[in-house]
């Protein structure tokens, strides 16, 4: 029987940056001088304080900065990529995957969207329909009892983002917190939740590198809520498996043997 | 605007079944002497009639009978696989998967939950519980207003089945039909939905190689219901596409021309 | 076991009208001369053709028009009431639940949210944000493969409307088939579907009686999809019972004693 | 904007027992010698400790003991009932209702299905498939990485219940976390939650009065780990309510003046 998670140590959160606008575009630069991945990070730690400690890495590190040894000593991932998400080794991904599987939390911001990891959790092209043309958004709760929800604003007040908006291809979420509506008139499922194997998975679609959106008070509030959110409630981390038990032995499983001696 | 799907037309109907067992070992031949998929086949013919055209294919024709030519006459695909899934080439995995989100319907059964279709769809382990000693299965309906459990009985008697039993590693359904109870009280959600890009999926799981489950009259109705539920109602075949749209344009879509050019 | 439904016969509508704006503003009585439940059965009447049976009844009508028999030999209620929910006999709204969770289809439009029939069958305050000024709703459809959305553009544009908002105080929808975006930014789950009982149950924000929204086309086909999709696919109607079965005996249940008999 | 709920302060719990079969059945009273809601209170007392204060109510004490003062200084109600559901106030009914929308958290065991307050909040008959007759309940974990099913075996062993069975007439779940399988086969989805409003109820159908379950050390986990769960995390309790907001001005909602004013 498994114990339960403690859950007064802090939590362990990498926010992990494709960072590449903030290097090769000026004005992204000019918005996120230390890359997204740290104002994210910070907002992360403004809102939890010393119950998180945030790390941060980057697709140009080793091993994109996941090594197994990182994965197993985390319990929150937090996904920022667009222009490179071919970029990241698919020997990453799978070692990702399989974290998320066991019980590592996983938020995925905006443009992540279209990322391998997300896309091989999901199962569909995750495609949507987009424009950037400082729209603004408006954040709307629908699912005002959630954790991730509570206080936050409704609606919360974007002045200029990217307009993401329906059909958005994925699988029916299991929780629909928020839904956008932008100055054009298109709407977008812009704060969802999802359960894989052991592990917790937020999406949350604010944040384009153009505008200034991971500066946002609200924002950053929704992320640490998400952050919070995401952590596995249970105790041990270990992937779902498939077991043989026996009649009236509803606890030992036994590992299997090849198909052809069922 | 997409006209509506001729519904009038007959449902054509691939049954796809790995066809190893059958050739290897002799108390499943002496059940299945064509095949396990020629009599799943028989079943949906058995309930259809006129109104589906119903083939079959197996692991071991060229291309394991799934070329893009075979898949774009399709409306259905019906999978049985099991001790070979490895064998599955990865190309046609890819293959099936996109004809998948653009529509196609997929009714996959009992030990295809570890296909690799199904688990590239899922996201998960699709990993379970497991013993194949003649528990009798009880498959009870608890969505008795779905399209799938009509003519059923409640519950379906299956006097000698392997008993597969939670956790079951999926994502959650969209809808949960059946549930079954074994002898051994092991219970299993085993007959789910799910939508993936514009498909439909239906998993059932009962149909073990050494039983005759697909000689089970109410089995073989539901399979025949579950292939007209996944048939798509859709007019057109398509991907789901990631487009731009300009403000106040929301019929015409752009192509992507990458992420720096946002 | 159930036999299935025969779909080969006209479908059963009933479209109520509560007719009191119409009777009582002159601007209403402009756009719906007939009153608009008469201007909502045309619209079904364009769409399904032979196919439904489409009649009328308001509230002033003798029992409001449902009585014991009008229900039972009905497939379909379609429900449009606003400044005189109050007024429906507390008698008849016990009456058309205990249909709808027999089986009978129920389509509730606009401000029927608010309903006597509604909260019943949801439990909550079915409340919201709202505003008549003029926006443009735009209904995007989030579920391409549900067949209400079947031959619906999306998004349909209704020029003027009144905007619904959320939070709407409704249970977890089974289903959001299209998510409403208004000019002020304001975003409303628009259309949903829930089941109750052996009843299945679709509501469609659009349709304030100050803008000639049920004079639209594609509004007309969503109400007209609507109607096909709550048509019950069971074979009889029957409330759920609680039944005693003793052991082995699965399909032959015990009417209830009391429960000191236990 | 909400501030966020203290959750640092001890949960105050009421459970509320009918308290008849525990008076007129002597063999009910060898097993409940001091009522059936004082062992549930002793159970969530047990594995809560100063994280919870825990009273208890029946249904003999003025207005059930359901005043309003009790009910607003209330975040959890635990609800056994069954004999006499008839015999609560529908005046008192109301109340609970209205506190459960307003943040209230709930928490139904067994008998309860058939009470009136978790009537009005389903909307549905509530019905079931039963027999007393000693089935061993086995409660299986559908919901691994639910906080209600942490701490808990899989299965929950229960040497002798009441069976409980599908169809269970409820609408769909939010979420379906325990799933029970019977000696007799049966299978009922037995740990289930709602949210209705900004409340959240929790239903858990172990708990027949002819059997020690609410003794069983498994089973006063559950409970404990509802009573947290559907402790609201909201900060205050309040109905939702119908707003007008005039464009722009997504803060400041005005009350209802009328559907002939709109």
């Amino acid at each position: 029987m498994p114990v339960e998670a403690p859950t007064d140590r802090p939590i362990r959160v990498l926010v992990w940056g494709e960072n590449r606008h903030e290097k090769l575009q000026p004005n992204v630069a000019a918005i996120y001088p230390d890359g997204m991945h740290a104002t994210i990070a910070e907002g992360i730690r403004e809102n939890l304080g010393d119950g998180a400690n945030v790390e941060t890495a980057t697709l140009d590190d080793p091993e994109h900065g996941l090594t197994e040894k990182v994965l197993a000593n985390l319990d929150v991932l937090v996904w920022w990529g667009h222009a490179a998400h071919d970029e990241v080794a698919d020997a990453v991904v799978e070692r990702v995957h399989r974290h998320v599987l066991e019980g590592l939390g996983l938020v995925v911001l905006h443009s992540g969207h279209w990322s391998k990891i997300f896309g091989k959790l999901m199962g569909t092209t995750c495609t949507l329909r987009w424009r950037s043309d400082r729209d603004r958004e408006l954040v709307w709760t629908i699912d005002p009892t959630h954790p991730i929800a509570q206080g936050i604003p409704n609606p919360i007040v974007i002045p200029e983002q990217e307009m993401y908006g329906e059909f958005f291809d994925v699988p029916k979420p299991d929780e629909i917190i928020f839904v956008s509506g932008f100055t054009g008139g298109e709407v977008f499922r812009s704060g969802i939740t999802y359960r894989r194997g052991f592990g917790r998975i937020f999406y949350f679609s604010p944040g384009d590198q153009d505008y200034p959106v991971y500066h946002h008070k609200d924002v950053r509030k929704v992320i640490a809520n998400g952050v919070e959110w995401v952590r596995t409630v249970r105790a041990d981390r270990a992937t779902p498996t498939l077991l043989r038990y026996d009649r009236d032995d509803f606890y030992t499983g036994h590992g299997y043997e090849g198909a052809m001696h069922n």
